[in-house]
């Protein structure tokens, strides 16, 4: 039998991909170009994708560039490998991650760090993609003119991506993409703030302001982790009920309280909780969290990010015994420990369905982030069909 | 045989004892009269004493009140028990705590809090002794007129002291009280917050500004975790040599620095030093030392106390995957931990003859304030003779 010839290389994909054209504009489902994996990169085929807050609040950046192809939480299988890959082959289920592992430098060789010295400016700049290049792969042609399309992290809002093999978690393979997706973002930022950034004990008392889907997976891992009170804060109280089912144990409006936020805490739970997850990103509510934290070893956990500009300040006597500490993808290093995560979900350790509040086909985004927006979605899972 | 009577209820005693009469002034050996213990309380004998710039830093309040018996370093053997002392009894070795534990409050019960409940408003107020009725045990008496000296934390510049068992650790009778004394306060402080507080890991980079003898100590606890990068800060150069007896690695005067201390660690170290111990109670040093730690898993621990009344002010975005840790009296429990460390001493696993830089006798103790105003002197440990 003659030898098999080689895979011919792979060329440019034409797919279809929602297409962000300007700050808060609708987005449209037109049809794309992605580029050929370079060295190092896979092409994926998306197969489910949900949609995260961050999605929506860069759509609505008015200094952003346009077009954009958005979207970072969703889950597929390597259509291509570029050259030199060496971890991942055709065929295989993954999750295009927003949390890079090169495994070579310094921090991915730290048991404590999970940002990849090669890709944290990237991350911090939303563009995950291509840090050789610093190019999309994306590119639309519109009356015979052609324009590269910016992407955003890891612009999974396309039939195809291309992303690094450093982004890419293989996951197995009896995962299910419509809950695998998720795995993406939501579940390691919520679950790892709490199982890792501070390991949350059996007994504790818990506060979640923002009861979003990541406020809620924390909710979720400090129920498994044996909390005995997870106190949920938001200032939509119609988000409540829903909280209860991860389970939040009482549930405060700060609108509804004649005193602040950290005073409320502090006389409920008879000096203070033992952990505060901070969700929302507002400096005004770590502030308040700090205070509303017990004296001498209660932790504050800052998952949002802040986008204002404004300085985070408070006086240093009230640290006294508190610590401050920032959870960025829940302290997951992506390819290595994601994959546990989702074995998890196949072994029915842990159940998701809770989360995907919604399911429609992904030609149907602009509903999806409709009903994000209006406050009774988590997450709304699109199946690309 | 007649049954032995029970030893008679101890009165009031008179020792000497040193006296601050005013702010800034000298200290004046007196004779004053100690109470008999309370409820609760024991008498102790002091052996051995050594001088804290804590002392130094509230003898210079010009708001505090006057006449006080400062000191909180020191070793000594009880002489007498008050009604209903559970845990010592007449003839045990003690240090006198700043931080107690009643060992029945939430805080005492929980295995991540060391400050007790019972005590804590004392501890920030300087006050420890005597939370009941918040009065001192100690008097004076000038022409025919009895004043009562206020106390300050466990107010061992006395021959005799008196305070709750619940601040006594009791200790192994083989620790000389010439060097367990430091482990009453410097000891602990520096070495829970590398230990415990953080847990300093073999191989991490390490940076420390204030090089006193929290500083040391806690260079020391790094150096036995197994630090490999040791890096002391300090603007009194003189220090340095004295530094590297206890481990530090190498040594910088940001007075001698082109660049923000924080740009020069960056630069040295690749990235962020792993650990910063802020050793001396400024903000705008635990600002800078939020910057001069690793993105992603950096941690600033705050041993000193900024009076000052200055907001900790910062960018929020700085955090991303750092943290502010505070440390108070190491994380160890008094009663519970401190023992264990001082065995440490007795069985030669801990050392700390590098630490006493300076012996005199109790009565010379403002040539001792003098000594460690020098910055020559770590401690000056003073037996009562």
């Amino acid at each position: 039998m003659a030898p098999a010839l080689p895979a011919p290389a792979p060329g440019p994909i034409k797919c279809k991909a929602a297409v962000a054209w300007g700050p808060n504009e609708e987005l449209v489902i037109e049809d794309i170009e992605v580029d050929a994996p370079h060295a190092g990169e896979v092409r994926i085929r998306m197969v489910a994708v949900s949609l995260c807050h961050t999605d929506i609040s860069f759509l609505g950046m008015v200094q952003a560039q346009f077009p954009r192809i958005l979207g970072h939480e969703g889950a597929g299988i390597v259509e291509s490998v570029g050259e030199g890959v060496k971890h991942l082959k055709v065929g295989d289920h993954v999750l295009p991650l927003s949390f890079p592992e090169c495994g070579e430098c310094a921090n991915c060789k730290s048991e404590f760090n999970n940002l990849c010295e090669k890709y944290v400016k990237n991350m911090k700049e939303l563009q995950m993609l291509h840090p050789i290049d610093q190019k999309s792969r994306f590119s639309v042609s519109k009356a015979g003119e052609t324009q590269q399309i910016f992407s955003f992290l890891t612009s999974i809002f396309s039939e195809y991506t291309v992303v690094s093999e450093d982004c890419c978690a293989k996951i197995h393979e009896d995962a299910p993409f419509e809950k695998a997706c998720i795995f993406a973002c939501a579940i390691p930022t919520g679950f790892g703030a709490a199982w890792n950034t501070v390991k949350v004990e059996k007994g504790s008392t818990v506060a979640i302001v923002g009861l979003g889907t990541i406020g809620l997976a924390v909710a979720d891992a400090t129920r498994i982790a044996g909390a005995s009170r997870i106190i949920g804060i938001d200032i939509n109280s119609g988000k409540f009920d829903l909280a209860k089912r991860f389970g939040v144990t009482e549930c405060i409006n700060p609108k509804d309280c004649q005193s602040p936020i950290q005073k409320v805490l502090q006389d409920l739970t008879n000096g203070g909780v033992d952990y505060f997850f901070e969700c929302v990103g507002k400096v005004d509510l770590v502030e308040a969290a700090l205070e509303s934290t017990r004296e001498g070893s209660g932790k504050t956990v800052v998952l949002g990010f802040d986008g204002s500009c404004r300085q985070l300040s408070f006086n240093p006597l009230l640290l006294f015994g508190r610590s401050i500490m920032s959870s960025v993808c829940g302290g997951y290093k992506g390819r290595s420990h994601v994959p546990g995560l989702v074995d998890k979900l196949v072994k029915k350790e842990l159940f998701v369905d809770n989360y995907i509040t919604h399911t429609l086909p992904f030609k149907e985004i602009n509903k999806a982030i409709a009903l994000l927006n209006s406050g009774t979605c988590l997450r709304c899972v699109m199946t690309m069909g």
